[in-house]
């Protein structure tokens, strides 16, 4: 059968002697001229990011990048521990715990805030649109994302640092404002005050970026990806997984 | 069974008001002061990089970040179509094509040319070892990682921009030395004049930067991931990965 | 810190001498007088299926092992193009494919039919419990899980097959009676007649055999896992990977 | 561009009435008619097995399937804690697993007794050709797959039973017979005594079934997976997985 074929993409083509990317030449115009995070930026959005957009970006993911020895960090090392000779396959197995409960919240926090602000049209009173939405959501018994954490009880360290850095770029926008509003006004719907952690933070500041909400959960996982190399370097140089694997195996007890 | 159980680690640990990032403070010390590829490089490296190693080391996680629609992508592309639900997944699926065959150029070089540098002791004569080595590799009928590329066959656009950044940072050191005397003397050995690749004159600037051998592998993913993420973005906006699989199923015939 | 750890499991614990399964012994129990398919069932709901209820579900998982080139066959090909030294990561991206749009079917169809089922209690006339069912669906905007297929657009063969083995086994329950009644009535409320597709039925039939509703998904992975292994097996004989790659990127078109 | 495609393959292909499977008619001729590990077989070798090579093939499966608390069953468990909605991602993270130190050793002992035998020509001593084996990889340093095991030291309890299902199905072929002897000669050279361990003698037991020896590590895949279903199943039953990461997390100590 002959047909005509035809797979349009704007990311990236070549040719014998250049390799485009982002309709620029990646040799004369991008390597040395833009930095790795200002290319997964401009990739994901299809726009040149701004410095400061850059600042915010690289931030959120630094402060994504690792958490210790998360379920998806010791999944990683397990999987290195079983089969070394394919690091792609244990960096694989980390990235697939990035779901609804570790690393989704960046991408619900952002998508919380970007319904609540679409449904509200323009926003004078972001500590009147927080109230209404923490209220709605606990009549309709859903978690308001981005609130609590299981080791920071008190504040997140991360949430004041990455305001601060979007204020200091003038990137502090609606989706920021009415996460902090949500911190302010919680506590008089839940009846306790639970800190903004810093996954909500960093989706509200990726959605402020006006980077697709769809794609939130991607650079928590970029962001991982750099902390599961970290980890399997450590698990190459000093190995853990065989003691994890055998505390486990060592104390399991037949019960049916 | 009770035991004394310890999980040492140099990565991250937290606690209620802390979170601790190679022994920094994440949120006073990092977040905002540390660029996100400087962080990947310290993770895996044990140590912070100069300035000129981030600049170097950026530049090749931009080189390898994507080179069009190839397996890696589609895969991406392919798995999203059928779970666009778990973006993970379809990321994971694409850096599982990371391996011997495409990826696995980067790793490969740089350990032919630190095994290389490593037998030769102190090199005095660069083309010398060059042409041992090629010799080598040709009589033991294996190819020399990092020679020739099925698109660009004359030259790989990438290569001398590298080198000449590496040049400009001060870190144009022996590996790339080798590699670029291979590029000089494999014509008398093989016959034929080919380019010196992208991902191999990549491999050579990691090893030169000091990186773990077994794992520049993974750097080649993580430059990756960042244009997987670009494909899946251009995936949910634009997509093609119906219109790849009804080309393939549609011309699919039938034999034993 | 000294700790009791203590991990219970029903599946497996091994000691120097036996090795234990389902609380039986392995080497003694269950090798030889066990079919994979029947130790697979026993696995996941605990308990060992009557011969009747063995072929039912073997007939599921040879309904839904192959559908050609999908697209998770089609990604498995391409992962081990790229990366043929790790069968486990082609495979791996192959069932990553797994999720709402193509496998997904049978969870779904399965879950539609024990809820509507829950809702119900006891049924006395399936037809009026389906209209009932298709028509709250369309009101609401959802479709029908299990109506309707992209190639099969009047019968899905399967369908009449395996209702026919589970009505042999004593096996064709309330989800299989239901999932006919949809069959039957969905024309007066959606207008038009779409075929019970093969996903579906199975969904049906794992969900009469009792089968966890939420883990129906991972029988359709166990299945496919088994073609996808034919498609590798194939791929390696004779190789369609690298033309697939080809056809797409020599077809590529570079689109803002 | 117009091109004339063709993607041959022998696996599946379907049409508005059929679905064809290897050939047949999925509905009417393998549906109800074909095992699943029969099917699986077929669709790997291309060719129909016998009802006997079906018993060996199914029994290798069984007792693959699961050893308990391994790296992989903790990885996918793990990853299943993290992203529960998305199965196929735990799935697949424990079959990433499935490298050379654990489920490899199937595969390794198939290519090891093959390469053997293949390059003995006609065996007339098998003890003979062993001892010769055993010298060699002694001799080069290298492991003998297949010998010792961590936790059944003195006899793998799977290894007498699939040898004595082969010989009833008259199935003990050279692969079986070679390894066999290797068990009976290895003290003498490596003066201690090892036993044939289950993966082994399952590598050995496939490369009999003529199945192809670079495939083999994609049956213990197929084993696995349904030994990980069952682990997933349990885990949603009753879970583990945050006691696992709690485990290791709470007992981290930071060590630069």
């Amino acid at each position: 059968m002959a047909e005509e074929l035809s797979f349009p993409t704007g990311i990236g083509t070549s040719d014998p002697t250049t390799i485009s990317l982002l309709g620029k030449d990646l040799a004369t115009d991008l390597m040395g001229s833009v930095g790795f995070g200002e290319l997964a930026y401009w990739l994901v959005a299809g726009r040149r990011p701004t410095a400061g957009e850059v600042r915010v970006f690289e931030t959120v993911l630094v402060a994504l990048a690792d958490h210790g020895f998360t379920p998806t960090a010791i999944a990683a090392r397990l999987t290195y521990l079983s089969a070394p000779e394919a690091l792609q396959g244990a960096l694989a197995a980390g990235l697939l715990g990035g779901g609804s409960r570790f690393l989704g919240v960046t991408e619900d926090s952002g998508r919380f805030l970007a319904d609540t602000l679409a449904e509200a049209g323009e926003v004078t009173d972001y500590d009147a649109l927080a109230l209404e939405a923490v209220t709605r959501a606990r009549r309709e018994r859903r978690l308001v994302p981005g609130l609590g954490h299981p080791v920071h009880k008190d504040q997140d360290p991360r949430t004041p640092v990455l305001i601060r850095i979007a204020e200091e770029e003038g990137l502090r926008g609606p989706h920021l404002r009415l996460f902090e509003a949500i911190g302010r006004v919680h506590p008089q719907v839940l009846g306790r005050t639970l800190p903004l952690n810093g996954a909500g933070v960093c989706g509200a500041a990726l959605a402020d970026l006006g980077l697709p909400i769809d794609l939130l959960r991607g650079f928590a996982l970029l962001a991982r990806a750099a902390g599961l190399l970290g980890h399997l370097a450590e698990e190459r140089r000093r190995p853990l997984g065989m003691d994890i694997y055998r505390t486990v195996d060592r104390n399991a007890v037949y019960e049916p």
